[in-house]
């Protein structure tokens, strides 16, 4: 008791000057002796988490320094006055009051049955609407029985990295650069990671000798270029010959600002193509909803897999989205998002041309990133620690390369306030031009 | 859209009588052609899921006969008149208002930040709550920061498996009879099975042989025993003396109808127990939300395989969980099941002494089921198969094991009704004596 007193004082749950039960009433809520109440009290207030007064019920004092996890330490490390952080999206934006309405309604709606054990596959009505929704909008062509709904971006990787290991994979190609944590995922399987060069028009396919290859064609991470239309047919010609599998990470396909998203591969080749998506940028990380579209020949795989890992995913959550997708509330958020997100980049741009004109801008108009190349000879990974140093959280472009190449600084707006740009990259100036 | 309307009418979501927007208004919502829309009305009304009248919105017709995934089919086929699963709670006893009204309160008080990328070991506030909750329920001793939230049983053995193969682990022991999920798991982390006697004492220490082991400590299944005092001495002697693992899952802890359940092992032997626990049986099963306490030494590892496995789980339900359990609704949740459970458990063996009172009845006072003996000679494979085929839900003690041993019917009461007790009996025994 007196850790959950002294946790809910840390994270704020209790706040300071909150009075507690008497120790008599709280024994009796608790089931426990008046006696253990005491000692947790006493022991509190030693530590100074409360405040005893004789014989009234203690206050809660006002404490700060948390004992931190080594996550917890990390974050607090990377804790900055701005934050250009690259895959962050404003949670702020999140329709919170319409997500929870939502759940009560499918939940009362749904009755009990939805409290149950569910399928692995993932809720019906959920993958109906995913099959409408990504047919409409990103061109994908499934039936709701070849979607399973996952816990996100990561789950899906490891998952279909356990259905390639069972069907005898060794190898599985990444883009050079990507993101780090998916060649984690690769290996944590068994697998060898084959990094692929990535140019202007995204993955280089010459000379692509693997299994499997994970791309991002709506909008590479990080260089932020689009897959061509030659490479996306050059693509599907070596998935064709070689009975390889595309991994399409549809990273980002929902925020481009200055055309429709250029459609999935997915619905070019969908027996060649497994389709990555989540909610994490669109809506929030923290609800961990994502799916994964499968040709029809790893459909039973997939689900068996997902069985195995944890059974099938929370049921309210897929619901609560299905009934945003259907309802329209999911489109009209992500279009009120893209358009707080288009503004950021275009004073980002703004800022970046006034403060440091020299340097080029790299990537689309789309997603939450762009890239500020730096000379050859500029060490990048160097520049973004010392913007780390003054307070300034950016990502440098050769941290997701396993083959060393150009450098650059991948700068996010996700998270900038619009009033924070402008300072932000004048300070940020600051930090790149001794270093050029 | 057309898939979308369909799934929502074979599901409910949208009910029978149900007026449509007309096309056009349609169309301008979704921010398609008045074309596209008619064309899936048109669809839909030749299907018999609309109900069209010329010119007028269309009306949702009183549909059945979805199509079915692998996994519905299956269900449908188990779908019984009376469900004797040993494994399935009540979910109708789920506080739901309690669980939303919680997560609307720490969602507001929280503030955006719940929404964001969040720690894979969990949210602080639920590894404190449950380190104090399981301290006093069971005796375990944790810091919160050995505590991973997971999201329930499967990923937990999953995780533990990864660890181990990742400490060059190639054994580990389970229960027989035990959980078949269990098994599968162990084997598909490339791990082999040891299938280690139980008797009326529990697991059988003596000739253990591997480098860890699964077991039900508080209420062993299937066959509803608590392991002995002797027993846990062995096993605890057994991994000090091996090292091996002893991974507890603290199955059915929470429902003992007759005395306080006996405390964990892990408060007997925190360096060598993991120790696993989930809101399945007590909240619902849909929540996906369990935890895993590990031994110091493997924190690490176990957090960083979390992060490769999901990122880590959902962050409001756990904010949630916290609530519930701070407030104390969760004990007053568990105090009422226990309540309802009894009831039913005591109506269950007064119908068993009734009509089937040759056959003795085993397992302690706890949980959701109870094992039904049978004759040495009788087929409990087929007498459950004929039982099914009668519309009665119940599981074969064989199909759990792994060697032939001792027959037997394992009968739950969570999901019978009180009314219903008497009759599945009476049915049930007409199933079974003359297979006898």
């Amino acid at each position: 008791m007196e850790r959950t007193i002294r946790e809910a004082i840390l994270t704020r749950a209790l706040r300071a000057g909150v009075r507690l039960p008497a120790s008599r009433t709280l024994a009796q809520q608790l089931g426990v002796s008046r006696g253990v109440v005491s000692d947790a009290f006493r022991q509190l207030e030693a530590q100074g988490f409360l405040i005893g007064r004789n014989r009234e019920a203690p206050v809660i004092a006002a404490v700060q320094s948390p004992r931190l996890t080594r996550t917890e330490l990390e974050a607090t490390a990377l804790a900055a006055r701005y934050n250009l952080s690259p895959t962050r999206p404003d949670v702020s934006l999140f329709p919170l009051t319409r997500w929870l309405a939502a759940a009560q309604r499918v939940t009362r709606r749904r009755g009990p049955s939805i409290l149950d054990y569910g399928e692995p596959r993932g809720e019906r009505v959920l993958r109906a609407a995913l099959a409408d929704h990504l047919g409409r909008t990103r061109g994908v062509i499934a039936d709701p029985a070849e979607i399973v709904i996952v816990q996100g971006t990561a789950q899906s990787v490891d998952l279909l990295m356990r259905v390639l290991r069972g069907r005898g994979a060794t190898r599985v190609a990444t883009e050079d650069p990507s993101q780090t944590t998916a060649r984690e995922r690769i290996r944590a399987a068994g697998l060898t990671v084959v990094p692929q060069p990535v140019d202007s028009q995204g993955l280089v396919v010459d000379a692509l000798d693997a299994d499997a290859v994970l791309v991002t064609p709506a909008h590479q991470f990080p260089t932020g270029c689009v897959l061509t239309g030659e490479r996306r047919r050059q693509l599907i010609a070596w998935a064709s010959a070689t009975r390889g599998l595309i991994i399409e990470d549809d990273y980002d396909s929902d925020f481009r600002y200055d055309r429709e998203p250029v459609r999935s591969l997915q619905g070019l080749a969908p027996e060649h193509v497994a389709m990555i998506g989540t909610v994490s940028k669109t809506l929030a990380p923290a609800l961990r909803l994502g799916w994964l579209v499968v040709p029809a020949s790893l459909v039973d795989q997939a689900e068996d897999t997902k069985r195995l890992l944890d059974h099938f995913s929370p049921a309210i959550d897929q619901a609560t989205l299905a009934e945003m997708l259907i309802n329209g509330d999911y489109d009209r958020h992500v279009r009120r998002a893209r358009g707080v997100y288009r503004v950021r980049r275009d004073r980002l741009l703004t800022a970046l041309a006034e403060h440091l004109p020299e340097l080029g801008v790299e990537g689309i108009a789309a997603g939450l990133h762009l890239v500020l190349r730096l000379p050859p000879e500029a060490d990048d990974i160097a520049i973004a620690d010392h913007a780390r140093s003054a307070g300034i959280n950016v990502a440098a472009l050769s941290a997701f390369r396993v083959v060393p190449g150009e450098g650059g600084l991948v700068i996010g707006y996700g998270r900038l306030a619009d009033e924070d740009i402008e300072m932000a990259i004048r300070e940020l100036a600051h930090v790149v031009r001794p270093n050029l």
